[in-house]
């Protein structure tokens, strides 16, 4: 695709502050000021109408691989118990032929329509499934490059010991596309914590490659893997290339206890991702902050046989962390806000990320007075801008 | 106003089930069946498109005097102490002449737009502002009576004990037009359970009025409060006529010191109305159900000087309540529909409530496959008629 003819975007209020122009060049931020001069006589111009701008929203933790988004209505009888939705999973899959790649093209697409421009996604590795996740994602990663930047995690969503092979899997999908490593519950689904790990960072130590692990475990069991896959990291010097999902432990936890494993975890330039889940613990957003850890939010699954609930709008991934975390007032709510933006993509590693001069053009506008009414309200995205394009205009892409 | 005109509906799924006519007449369900025939010849006729019907959505626990409801963005600075956001609210008034007409009369016809038929509202009353939300809040119930019924608790905001003068004007309210009578943590904020619940209920008893009690007490504390309201109630004879909002003791205690706690409620007759905080301990939703208690969903205040948050729309409400409890097979949110329907108007006595001939014609159609689908998708809603009148198409009042 050829580079985006320039736009000149008026009036608009960066994170609800005075209004300003931008100024995009080959899909980048080239100025932004008030009252710019057009630099060319026919250039596109834009009314901003006074909209609030963000920055493109960022999803750090989907399944585009598994979702039903679109499809006729799954009707879900799932048992309770983890390995329940595992098991119900596979067997779905294997009725169903389902199409990883259809079905991650159009979750990708919703996001994008409500203003996502970088998005993490695991994709299931399995004996069953082999590759087939990742390459089906690897078709949509490839076909949204121009708007939507995609990482893709190869993920052993059945366990990693479980089914001989799966380890073989995860090494040949590092290098058929997968941007980094995932990993699952080293001792409630693995039951062989050390090996569990030794296996997995084995495979990370080999290709070089980050890990993002999820960890559900609770409690003294999810602190004991947290405390062993730490030891890895120090040990392989992977400090700086490793996040945990979900982390629910550290919401378990006493603070005598919790504090100086979420201070280990900064020290070690870890990352930690939450879908801030009204039914569980969770980890302390505020505290894990302080502590220098970067947060960020994601969706976990959008309408799969896990769950029917989600959504591809980070404003109101944003709103349930507020919720989750009681952030009523206006400063709080930038927290909120934060999660799905400038952390999310520091902790994922999307570069040229930002509302400033040099930054990617990704934007969005929404008709809202401030950054707590976006995201309380999560208004319909009056403007999407991705990579310096104009890629949805109230809802639809263009 | 005069009776509406007779009006068929063709072609809608209650609950998700198979296709049905309605006919509606005198703003009841006259008659539902497969192909009806229409009665006369210029019966008006709605084609229903094969949408999800629902009947009208209750909203159990609101407050619309307070809202702040498409004004100017509130900037949220508050504390975090009950107090705090108690005397920042009464400090906000004062400065700004809030007008609790104007506001509830926009916050219930947003509710309405989204297919809320049926309400229940608390407002303040306390020394500052005597009975002025009471006046207000009426005159929405009386511009709202032929679409939406409202029921308004008078609730002592600012505690019953700590200003004097107070209980006097809660009994002036119940002789002014207010439906039942509110409490607040008898201890935490009163500070004198026996002398509060006494004072409260000898207004109820001279009253003849329900009861509505917030009761935000954790643990111990909230048990120790919730005995002292279930001596009363069966002391001066009000089983079936006293309801808990929010109950988060119920949500802390351990099950064999809750469970006891339910079971009384139940047979006194409580109900129970939650939010659903995803920061909160909440009531076990499925074991009060189990016990036999009535347990209905509210969004508790919305954007208003407390809290930023809370939607006008139902649907979302079942779904917080959804994420709230885990409830992710079809068959539980079929539970949290429930607390936004019939529990909902059997907990607050709104009669005459359903998708049967006979009932009130409160009709909601949206486009959705199933009842789990309008929950987790909350779609506009493409009519609402109330008491057989069609008031709103696609997200707007007619
Ligand atoms: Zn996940
Ligand atoms: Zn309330």
């Amino acid at each position: 695709m050829s580079l985006p003819d320039p736009l000149l975007i008026r009036n608009v209020r960066p994170l609800g502050r005075a209004p300003v122009d931008l100024l995009l060049r080959d899909g980048r931020i080239a100025a932004i000021g008030s009252a710019l001069e057009a630099p060319q006589e026919r250039i596109d111009i834009e009314d901003g109408g006074g909209a609030l701008l963000l920055p493109g929203l960022v999803e750090g933790h989907t399944h585009l691989d598994k979702t039903l988004w679109g499809m006729a209505w799954y009707r879900n009888e799932v048992g309770t118990r983890l390995v329940d939705k595992i098991d119900n999973e596979r067997a779905f899959r294997e009725a169903s032929g389902h199409d990883a790649a259809g079905q991650s093209l159009a979750l990708a697409r919703a996001f994008l329509v409500r203003g996502t421009t970088r998005l993490r996604t695991h994709v299931d590795i399995d004996t069953q499934a082999g590759l087939r996740h990742l390459e089906g994602v690897a078709r949509t990663r490839e076909a949204m490059q121009a708007l939507q930047q995609i990482q893709i995690v190869a993920f052993p969503q059945s366990g990693l010991l479980q089914r001989p092979g799966t380890a073989a899997l995860l090494e040949q999908a590092m290098g058929a596309g997968a941007d980094l490593l995932g990993g699952l519950d080293p001792c409630a689904i693995d039951g062989d914590p050390v090996r569990s790990l030794d296996t997995l960072f084995g495979i990370a130590e080999r290709r070089g490659c980050g890990l993002d692990i999820h960890l559900h475990e609770p409690g003294a069991m999810g602190a004991f893997s947290l405390g062993l896959i730490m030891d890895r990291i120090a040990a392989l010097g992977m400090q700086g290339k490793v996040a945990i999902s979900h982390g629910f432990c550290l919401g378990d936890l006493p603070p005598a206890e919790r504090d100086p494993l979420i201070a280990r975890m900064a020290q070690l330039g870890m990352v930690l991702i939450t879908s801030a889940p009204p039914s569980r613990s969770v980890p302390p957003l505020l505290a894990c902050r302080q502590a220098g850890l970067t947060v960020l939010g994601g969706n976990d699954g959008i309408r799969d046989t896990w769950s029917p609930y989600g959504n591809p709008d980070m404003l109101e991934r944003a709103m349930l962390i507020g919720l989750r975390y009681n952030l009523r007032r206006d400063d709080e709510l930038d927290v909120a806000l934060d999660c799905v933006t400038h952390a999310g993509a520091r902790g994922c590693g999307f570069e040229a990320y930002g509302l400033a001069p040099g930054d990617r053009a990704d934007l969005v506008l929404v008709d809202a007075q401030t950054v707590a009414e976006a995201i309380v309200a999560r208004p319909p995205r009056r403007l999407v801008v991705a990579g310096g394009r104009i890629c949805a205009r109230n809802g639809s892409l263009i």
